[in-house]
């Protein structure tokens, strides 16, 4: 125990100090107390699944990035003791690498004890083993808000206005909800002749339009094999309803009229109109304070969506800020029975990068006060009697042994936030309360 | 995919309910808002930590229940390819046990950029994989403050403090801080006889007296082989010492000097006086509120405590509800220059269960209304205006769509901590809010 340990976080982890604390403190704050009013209320699942739940989770890309915790004890010893091990057999658990999977095997495990809906809050740490970079992290923060049991579009109404009101608290402004319908895109996939079982492959290659733009996408089709002629209505498609200037329809509430006439008649009615409501809807009641448009581009990439998809967009930042969707068959998986099932997730560590870049301070809840004095000299118990009644007053007071550097000391308590001090004096006098400079 | 997945959560983990989590997230409200009160801030380190940090970090019997996280990629395969794969090497990463040596380690780590000295607060989950019984789980949430960077015993006064106006906040009375240093243990066991290098064994065996009574540890202690001499003159120190009255002591004030007279000579005045001043302190800022009382036979299970050491009981349960200690010499450990510290751990699921077991609930934040529509004939858009309306009021508002047996969907709201009920109609009638029967 001699050597001397290192105290970098592990690779990919971060430490978090307290005026970031206080960022994700107030904005946690913020968007729980937005989710309810709307009713919704929190739930936890562990931070460990089994690792065959995780494996089977449909996570799309995220089942490559598992955290899989080793077997303990005999069991582990029995698979080492095989001639090969497999590293599948190594891991009994694993971290989970989104909310929604431990929601739907929460859901599915504690139905009759559930309300009908649930209208659930998720906040908590997730874990992606990818290869670490600025501004992506191996453990970061998911804050969803998924309602389970209705079928109704006002779902994802509510999640969408929620969602915004949220953002919103977080003095976001000016930005936009881009929403889709998975079966609007498969609709148009076959309709340019693209096979069912590719429509995925296809999927993922127009999720890349806002990165490699129109070209791009034609070029990822063809190299994929794609029918040449599949590809170029796909290309065509883009360019025409990338040339329509619907945000000035918006205005006057004609785009949705015009977005239709660009779609193939295969789009079904019903689903149109599903999408027609919520859009009027959520303009009706966003006050202009926010946008919704409909994007038949966009694709988000996880597979278990069955129905409409959303993203929101901030003026100014690349990736998004929030993103959801339905998901009707999940909950199926579980129970056997399906579930209708729409969540909406906010991108906390996105807002938090956004927040410190702006350089957000929250408010502070009271005056914060550095009591200083001499440890050596000052009666102790009389020191924590005359914090205790500053106390009292609402301050908060942090009691501080006297540095030898007083002036340097002052400056430092500035840095941390601290509105003013005093300097023990004896229990019977006042102590006189000073303001620091800022 | 068709195989319906098990939706329980793993071994020894817990999926949290709305009713439960409203208790937790009001317990961790109260406890910060106090702590924060003493001038202490959070910080949050990661749930993951370099294995061998972990394997090293004194944590006694924990070492022993830490979940290892599997290497990946090449890393993995490599090891695997090996003749006969070392258990030991398949883990880079592991589940932190506990919440004190990754502070240590992020201390050393961030030491520039905190104030000093850094008074923290971390509330976080921790994971042991321990064998699952009732009470206790493999995940479950730690809430510690700690002072790093305070050699005063200042510190360990404000410490006990802290954390009895914590449980106070969280309507906990008449709790008992039971206070020793491990300084007096070590000067008790050498007094006696026993070897140095045996003394750990020994506090193990002291450790077990509530459970095991004087008998038992006297037992315990022969059967490791300690001279029959010293076992005798420890069981003989516990009669006298457990047959003083000294609660009555405590209020005349002369209990400490009864003890004082009890204790070797060995233990050193220094090591006393500061034992007294703490004790003093406490119940002259207490106010009657809850008792400190010196306990020779406190030992704490960790290896790192270097001087005082504290356990808070509550009338009429078995376990300790909070305990902490100073470790002087972890820090320099990464940093390779100590640094004194000391901390005081709340034990959040003991809390938790007992407040469930009293069938606590806390108070709600606003009002909470129940605004029941019909999905089919309800224009949405204005459903949403009426709930907005309603939520400016300041009333949490939860739409729900109506039920066909319409009196049971009340009688569930009952259950779900709903006050009152309105039923849409239309955009320009008042809905007509309704009290729901408790």
């Amino acid at each position: 125990m001699t050597e001397t340990l290192s105290s970098a976080p592990a690779r990919g982890m971060r430490d978090l100090l307290p005026a970031e604390v206080a960022i994700r403190d107030w904005a946690i704050a913020a968007i729980t107390r937005t989710y309810e009013q709307f009713g919704f209320t929190r739930i936890e699942t562990p931070a460990m699944e089994n690792i065959n739940l995780l494996r089977r989770g449909e996570g799309g890309e995220n089942l490559q990035l598992i955290f899989e915790v080793l077997k303990r004890g005999d069991k582990l010893g029995k698979e080492l003791a095989q001639p090969s091990p497999s590293k599948d057999n190594l891991a009994d658990l694993g971290l989970r690498f989104d909310l929604t999977v431990p929601l739907v095997r929460f859901y599915a495990n504690n139905q009759n004890s559930l309300p009908n809906p649930l209208k659930a809050i998720q906040i908590g740490p997730v874990f992606r083993a990818e290869s670490p970079q600025a501004g992506r992290f191996r453990q970061f923060t998911q804050c969803d808000i998924d309602v389970i049991g209705m079928k109704s579009e006002f779902a994802e109404m509510e999640l969408v206005q929620a969602t915004s009101q949220a953002l919103l608290a977080l003095n976001f402004k000016d930005f936009r909800v881009r929403i889709n319908d998975r079966r609007i895109l498969s609709a148009l996939a076959e309709s340019f002749g693209f096979e069912v079982t590719q429509q995925d492959r296809v999927f993922i290659a127009l999720d890349k339009l806002d990165k490699i733009g129109i070209d791009g996408v034609g070029k990822e089709l063809e190299s994929a094999g794609h029918k040449p002629d599949s590809v170029k209505q796909m290309t065509g498609f883009l360019e025409k309803f990338k040339t329509l200037d619907l945000t000035q329809l918006a205005t006057a509430g004609s785009d949705l009229q015009v977005s239709r006439e660009q779609l193939p008649q295969s789009v079904s009615e019903e689903v149109w109109q599903a999408l027609v409501k919520v859009i009027t809807a959520v303009r009706q009641v966003s006050g202009g304070a926010y946008k919704i448009e409909f994007d038949p581009t966009l694709v988000r990439g996880m597979g278990y969506y069955t129905g409409q998809i959303f993203e929101i967009e901030c003026p100014g930042y690349s990736s998004s800020v929030a993103g959801g969707g339905r998901y009707d068959k999940m909950v199926g998986k579980f129970s056997g029975r399906d579930v209708p099932a729409v969540g909406f997730s906010i991108g906390f560590e996105r807002i938090i990068s956004i927040l410190m870049e702006k350089n957000f301070k929250p408010g502070k809840s009271a005056e914060k006060l550095a009591l200083i004095f001499e440890p050596d000299r000052d009666p102790l118990a009389d020191v924590i009697v005359a914090a205790n009644s500053l106390r009292m007053r609402g301050l908060i007071v942090c009691t501080l042994a006297r540095k030898k550097d007083m002036g340097k000391q002052l400056d430092a308590l500035v840095v941390q936030d601290f509105n003013s001090y005093a300097v023990f004096k004896g229990a019977q006098a006042e102590p006189e309360i000073k303001q620091l400079k800022t």
